[in-house]
């Protein structure tokens, strides 16, 4: 049975779920997202590319951006960026204080929103033009130039962003954030405000599958040691405090934002992104959830 | 180059590094032990049986055998076993009550103290002589008859064991612990001075890069995806809260015990187990973390 | 309006308020108490001996047993018993661990139990038969000497103690316990047991309104700076996670049990015991805390 | 022995120790000043006025002010005050979050730094001129026209005011802020900075000692059950996690400042000021906690 034999399958019965989750209502912005949407898009190495249902339609990646933006900085800094933050789950929600109170202010992981901070201040530390060259690193390595910020959502996250501006202003007691509080809060939400649809998200993620390099032009964006670095930080870290579920059920690296997006890599063979809005209690898509697991059920592929 | 060309140059390099490390003092039995040892030895799915150093010494593998306990508990209770405790990493050292007080006594995952009691528990009263019967199950799959507790570090264990007896009695107050404290403790202590060497422990491991099949008879013992969740345990847990470095830097399930012993599992591959008994800050064979890294950035074959 | 009138006024008007407490049945013999029992008793300086209700009816003081045991060890020890445990309140419940693990086993005050078991291992160690000598010691105070331990409650509660074991464990895993912890829970499980009525507790208390003197013969049984610090410590931490509210609303020093006993010093002028035994969500007498409200507000007498 | 005698000796006894203390250097401009500065003033109910030392000289009173701040809300509010926090000690430090956030944003109590920026906020939302009515507020209850705040330190304060960011935005995110966090926090600082010598600050807190009457015209300020509710909070959260310490030494209500004051009152008797810049590893003054145990010892008139 071929992938795409095996999606639209899944598709279709996770299609018909009723559907547990809940809109990420603490956003404004977000809750007026259409709960209905459920696409899902697979790019594999040999050049498989297939998609099914909204997979078209951009929405708000928000915290898969991370990865994203911890790849730019790890570019940049090597080994050194570990210095600011560590590599360990955090087994606590994705806003904690506590933990960052009891390691004075050195973030678990990159992908909590504490670590997402501090890239943050270390991308605004280290780009010329932070908000354009991050930009213009996305969209080289999806080959998409369409792919943009949301002005709407940013501003939405940042009306209600008190958890966040707490989380910065402590990890800055700390002394570990360079720039002013209020601007690394400013290009967090940028970033996070990120939309794509889930066709530029698994041609995106592919390079991560492909041990760092654009399958594009075969442009190196990481190194390969780096790759699969960044993969075992989401296989680990990139799902909160559902984390080992996922690599329980599912069994692959990946990365889930309150958007309702997730993206799983496949190492040397292929990144799937689905997209249904609704969350479940642990803050991740409760139909992309279910439709990851079926799919590595079914295709007997995850990488344990 | 070949597995045994690498483990011959990384041994060699591993060998010659200054070991940082401590032996873990707080078992007396534990604090007697060479700590000059260092021993490796590695088992592929297609025959090449390898290894170096002290591979054939036996020593106490410690909280090794809690993947081995948790493999017969699932066995046979299947996934009703998650009803008493979690799959998440902890994000906390290996015994710490603070998290079971905040989850009710439900233990994170069965590979901290806490959750390995309650396997324990399980395995008492799930088992006619749980002593003997664990055993014929780890000589079933080692091959190895010879295979024993020791009693001598079992009573060592036992006699500074009070953290264990708080953790125990913390659960069963929580409803969590169906038999008597005392005699969970004894079973505990029992499976964790399992003794054997190197090349037992990867023979023995071999099932799980083997889809649950043991390799000589092609026995089941985990169905297939009751190996690769058993595996995602490993990968997420096996290292206590240096589990998301293990997983950075070597990139393969895996478990370690305070005897100085480490196994990791290539799935569809390999099991490599390395014996050194001085121990890193966090508790794990500083020879033995040093060497799987070395040993996976050389082979290239982590599996992310 | 002297204190008779008072506490006739007031014992009428809480009497008649709707329980709102509840049994302690988590010991299974204190779950089989008269929930309607209800006594007050005034023992004061000038010679006023005043009770109402069911203030002859021995009931089970329990952790109102925990300011005798201090007293007497700190009779012995002196100041050099605070090398074991602190002074200050614990901000979390009566058998919390997680603050334990923070402060590496030594207990943050003599009232919470784990303080408690540090003060049971202390008298342990320091004499004879402590069994015996504690229970001369408090029949010695209160000039009573059918004051007696229940061997029936003591053995409920060890039946259900593993909270207790925990703690007593947990805290001998960091060496603050010098004895075997069943040796020191059965002595602290004696202790708890301990039982007399409303007029026994406000005689026995008075030393602690007449500065460590035993007001029948004169005796010094603590220092009158011993007897002051007593004094401040029922005030900061006598009331578990409520000790707050209980100085903020009563205004005296005082140590509530969960057989739903209190005791509460006026120093330089009474001692006042109210039984109840019905619990409010912290564990503290339902309408002993309302009468000694009601109580102080009337006699305007707080010690603020 | 009276006062101006015992005074006069446990002053000189204090003024000759070995001051272990650190000035308070993590807010620049406390950093500068003279670390062997030393006064005390003492006003009783019966008009002995007795200061010694450097009584004169103002100094930044820092967390005294939170007593004051809380006074002014509690007359507006009355008990509804408590919907917004509690009246428990910490047992933490004086700007922790971890309990806020099992708390969900309902600070312990109104002397740690969260509680007091709760009642900024509340001052906030019912003064209509809040800096200038608060100021007022203070002036007219001390008499003195010239006490005023100091632009200087609420600039240092707020340079490096990271840590209270955290916490007014943490608060807020769980609700428990009703004003923008940036005006609560400007109008926080200001508090803290409000300057007066030790005359000035037993004078102005002796209506806490007269049951919330001002001595010099005898104008109600708090009633009689909220004065001494005030004195209660004082004796249980006054000093942070060493507010157990203070009462089991002092055995007065009291509270410390940052600037090395401390206020101490004897209900019905008098209100004592001392002055000492260089703090202990609890944060309070180093010589300020010596006098008071000395004088209190000495006088033998704690409220125990």
């Amino acid at each position: 049975m071929n992938f795409k034999d095996i999606i639209t399958e899944v598709y279709k019965k996770v299609e018909a779920m009723d559907d547990q989750g809940q809109l990420a209502a603490f956003i404004p912005e977000l809750a007026n997202v259409d709960s209905q949407k459920f696409g899902v898009h697979i790019s594999t190495l040999n050049q498989v590319n297939f998609g099914l249902g909204h997979c078209y339609e951009t929405f708000s990646i928000q915290s898969i951006a991370k990865v994203l933006s911890l790849c730019l900085a790890y570019s940049i800094l090597g080994e050194n960026i570990w210095k600011r933050l560590g590599v360990e789950p955090s087994g606590t929600g994705f806003n904690s204080l506590v933990q960052l109170e009891a390691d004075h202010g050195i973030p678990r992981n990159p992908f909590i929103n504490s670590g997402a901070i501090v890239i943050s201040d270390i991308l605004l530390s280290n780009l010329e033009n932070p908000k354009e060259d991050f930009l213009t690193f996305v969209r080289s390595i999806s080959n998409n130039s369409g792919i943009n910020y949301s002005a709407k959502i940013s501003a939405s996250e940042k009306s209600i962003g008190y958890r966040n501006a707490a989380l910065c202003n402590f990890i800055k007691s700390y002394g570990n954030i360079e720039n002013d509080p209020s601007d690394v809060l400013d290009f967090y939400y940028d970033l996070c405000s990120l939309e794509m649809n889930c066709k530029d998200l698994s041609e995106l993620f592919l390079f991560l599958a492909n041990n760092g390099s654009n399958t594009h032009n075969n442009e190196s964006i990481l190194t390969k040691s780096q790759s699969k670095r960044i993969n075992a930080l989401m296989q680990t870290c990139g799902f909160y405090d559902e984390s080992g579920e996922f690599a329980f059920k599912v069994g692959l690296p990946g990365k889930s934002g309150v958007g309702g997006g997730i993206i799983a890599i496949h190492p040397n063979t292929y990144a799937i992104a689905v997209w249904s809005p609704k969350l479940n209690a642990k803050g991740n898509s409760f139909k992309g959830m279910k439709f990851l697991e079926a799919f590595t059920t079914k295709s007997q592929l995850s990488i344990f």
